[in-house]
């Protein structure tokens, strides 16, 4: 790697030691579990009337001023000590790297031409898998009844108890995904259980992006938020580009090894082999990815399902095995040597995430029968993961308009065994390119609140280009309004102590605490500085849209002054209150101060 | 007026008129009615396939080069023959405008200082009312049987039977805004059997903002969407402002006539009498505004129960007529005097829009006892309206969770007898301040779905400051998706076409369809071209999202034009097609085209 690759995330940080210098009212903490190195990290907000708020926090060791991180180095590795602990996995020589995995070609000669130290400066490390007979992953320690760290640690991140971590794991309910080769990442659960997370997808193209911008969008989205981060890169680079991307995430990361294949063979979905599939996820499973989408669901028979439709198959991964499919007339061989694929998974613990190949790419396909067709498969595909201990989630739409959207989730979670539900929004409507963040956002809400686990983002750029850091932002910033609102309705504990805090502060004209708890505090200070830009505006007991002269949230508090006991004695003393109120010249708003 | 008030609006034709030069794929056309002077305006989008889609068009006479628009003389009096024709109104020399109007005191003599003809330059006026013993709403003409040239206007425009409008106004479950005053609006229909509406605010304040900035806002508002605005100015200059307003809006404009009151008495609401709020009403009658907002509903005993609420009285007019409560401890003036407010209303065809002065602002406050009750109130109030043929809908929240909304209206649809229902938002989380567009657009698209026949938009400046032109833009595309989407899953007749008509374009790349059927046809250009700024990129088959090399959309052609047959035909075929596949060189994307 060049200096120059190394700088662009170190500006990151400054970006952020800036912005904490402005956002005074808040820091990194961490809440302790019982082993001296489980400590789980939140943001506490320190509000102006002595008390605090305590929120989940994604953001990684970047936002603890007293850890010094270097992106060259990458992150502590935090899971080590527990995974070595539990004794079931062994170190090994791994695959070698190849300038194919790269996309570099017939420049040297076959065979490992460099090794991991080339790949990433940092530590040495030798790749990590179960020893042979051993089942290493977190829900066959949950099912045998182990509460593991990873399961305590999410457990005081979530604030229930332990055995409920475990209880949801063990029956397939949730997915905690943990590559023993990503030793970096805070653990975190994906279960309609537990708060709704948010994915953010990131990715070089072959038309665009570098490793150091996909490191930043990486880093970027975990501060607004993000819980998992795909790693969809397609050009050139892509080992490389994973390599520091795992090494400096402290979130999972998943990614969909048929796009390296396909790379592998230049393109040509029709040249892809089991053989080559099978080698990219030994490949991405030895550097630590921590979910893998398997369009395993996209069969022989159901390809056809889709020629009268508006918009086809719109998924990449779908695309190419429908593409391979058609080309030999054979069953997927994702489908044919899915049990193998399930032991490889098995051996690092990468959890499944099954791809919805045939998800609807437009308001007319949605709900269609390839749609649920290819559905059923993944209820079939899901139980035999299950019989291997390997985690599995179930991807789904898409395009679906709002009075559709139950229907799917309801049929998901019978046809997979409430298996957690990872949507791709779905977008409510097709007629907004450029803002389907939003069309997407009102159905990502709505299907979270019915038990979608984990919402995979949209950005302003999708259908258009590819999202830029701004772009990043809007979408986490978008999906974890939908998360949160979903949160709300489904009554989780504690999620609405965090909008009553904010609301509180809101009545009482606490400026400073309202910016501070806002999910992005700096846009929220920014647009109350255009319009009321002096520092003493931000103590005023009034806003610009009613102005100093009237105020309803001042009328309200004189009425809640007046009125603050019980309802009888509030009756009771009204009339009188009434006579004070002229008595103290009636004066309900505060004089004008200009 | 001076030329600087002048000059804003005519940049905003310029702006357009760029716009269209960029976005040459559509025009404005006309639907002709069974009357000469009885055309409806759409947007025709010309496809490059030679199909054209016809759209809903609200941007008034702006868009039509052949149409020579001038702010200072205001728009053409669209509906004046249909309203003499009539023959049950007559002009009327009028209230005298008092420098008090304008909030200009104690400078000047009592009496009329100035007229119309100084308030705005435009041709003179008188205004008009119903002759004596005439009822001239169109809900009196609907009750009687009579289809208006309103209605049909209406009829053509959502493309529905003459009849079922009329039908819709006669049971009140549908408004037709249209003071016999505001001849210039092109007419629309507010009810739950239409096409889902949506309302922007505008409107200066003690703290900022000008007339020009305010028409401009207008303009601005039609030309991305907005199918009703509301004039909320509270500062200096309002009776002028929304003179301006009126003369050159082509939507009809609602007003809370109480921020006006408020101002003549200096913003101290126990100050406020029945005769000021009357002469206000009759002043904002006189000028055309067709709908106001009226907090009838904020009665004595409902005002303790806000007391301890966690945001109290968020409305500012239910916090002015709280305070008058309070301040008097009488029952409100508005309710007491409400049949003879009706009275006055039917006069002119001003519409109700009856507002929820205590509506929650806070997700901890929503559907409290304080809103239920008053809802009761405005069920009473609505029963009352129509004794009187005044039109009404009737105003809903605020802030409210998902899983609360449609508790929420099925109140208010039963106990408002389907009047309907014109709901802020409703917000589903207080967290996101900067982003309660979305928050808000998450609800609006529900409630929508559920039954409310218009949304009132809420931008991103939403609690923090006074939203400027982009912040306009951003809350009218946002809840023109909201609309769209509940249009979709009501099954609105039509409503698919949209978006079937782009998601077409975007399957066959035809990227120009794409921007001119987009809701935002600039920014979704501008996206695009971020990523692939050339020119030959417009009729590129592919994107930057997978790049030329695959692409998901093209495979799906390929698979549509080998299975493009019944689905018998489609299996018998397969096995061959796969062979000719195969031997064309199983090319499944195009070639790089570096």
């Amino acid at each position: 790697m060049t200096n120059k690759d190394a700088r662009t995330p170190a500006s990151v940080q400054d970006d952020m030691s800036q912005e904490a210098g402005k956002s005074i009212g808040w820091h990194k903490a961490y809440v302790e579990g019982t082993r001296s190195d489980l400590r789980v990290p939140v943001r506490q907000v320190h509000l102006t009337n002595g008390q605090s708020v305590t929120l989940y926090d994604t953001s990684g060791p970047y936002t603890d001023p007293l850890v010094d991180t270097d992106v060259r180095r990458g992150l502590a590795p935090l899971r080590e000590n527990w995974i070595i602990a539990r004794g079931d996995t062994e170190e090994y020589a791994g695959r070698p790297v190849r300038p194919e995995d790269d996309g570099i070609k017939h420049t040297a000669p076959r065979g490992g031409l460099r090794n991991l130290d080339a790949v990433f400066p940092g530590r040495p490390r030798q790749p990590r898998r179960g020893r042979a007979g051993e089942a290493v992953t977190q829900l066959a320690y949950a099912r045998r009844g182990e509460i593991t760290p990873e399961m305590e640690f999410v457990a005081l991140r979530e604030n229930v108890d332990p055995d409920v971590v475990r209880e949801e794991i063990a029956a397939g309910r949730a997915v905690l995904p943990a590559n023993v080769n990503h030793p970096e990442i805070e653990p975190m659960i994906i279960g309609k259980r537990f708060l709704v997370k948010v994915n953010a997808n990131i990715g070089n193209s072959a038309v665009t992006s570098s490793i150091e911008e996909e490191v930043e969008k990486m880093t970027w989205a975990t501060r607004w938020g993000a819980d998992t981060v795909m790693d969809l890169s397609t050009g050139r680079n892509i080992h490389t580009t994973r390599e520091w991307v795992l090494r400096n995430s402290p979130v999972p990361i998943g990614t969909v090894p048929l796009y390296q294949a396909l790379e592998k063979v230049d393109g040509r979905a029709e040249e892809l082999t089991w053989e080559i599939y099978k080698d990219t996820v030994i490949e991405q499973a030895e550097q630590g990815v921590d979910y893998m989408t398997v369009h395993a669901g996209v069969r022989l028979p159901y390809v056809p399902l889709t020629a009268r439709r508006k918009t086809g198959i719109v998924s990449r991964g779908g695309s190419i095995m429908a593409a391979w499919c058609l080309a030999h007339h054979k069953e997927s061989f994702l489908y044919e040597n899915f049990e193998e694929l399930c032991e490889i998974l098995a051996a690092y613990d990468v959890t499944y995430s099954l791809g919805d190949g045939l998800r609807p790419g437009s308001i007319a396909d949605a709900n269609d029968e390839a749609q649920f067709a290819e559905l059923r498969t993944l209820g079939e595909l899901n139980r035999i993961a299950r019989r291997f201990d390997v985690q599995t989630m179930i991807e789904g739409p898409g395009h679906v308009p709002m009075h559709k959207i139950k229907e799917n989730i309801d049929l998901q979670q019978e046809i997979c065994d409430e298996a957690p539900f990872y949507t791709l929004g779905p977008l409510t409507t097709d007629v907004a390119p450029a803002y389907d963040h939003i069309t997407s956002g009102i159905g990502a809400a709505m299907i979270a609140w019915w038990g979608t686990a984990m919402l995979c983002y949209v950005t302003p750029k999708e259908h258009l280009g590819l999202p830029n850091r701004d772009d990043v932002k809007t979408g986490v910033i978008t999906y974890k309004i939908a998360a949160h609102a979903a949160d709300l309705a489904k009554g989780h504990p504690g999620a609405q102590e965090w909008d009553d805090a904010l609301s509180d502060a809101r009545f009482e004209f606490r400026w400073e605490d309202q910016f501070n708890l806002a999910l992005d505090p700096d846009t929220a200070r920014e647009f109350h500085d255009e319009t009321l830009p002096a520092e003493p505006a931000k103590t005023a007991h009034f806003c610009s849209m009613c102005g100093p002269k009237f105020c309803s949230m001042k009328i309200s508090q004189d009425i809640r002054r007046e009125h603050g006991g019980s309802q009888a004695e509030i009756e009771e003393g009204m009339a009188q209150k009434s006579k004070e109120f002229a008595a103290a010249g009636n004066r309900v708003y505060l004089p004008l101060a200009e």
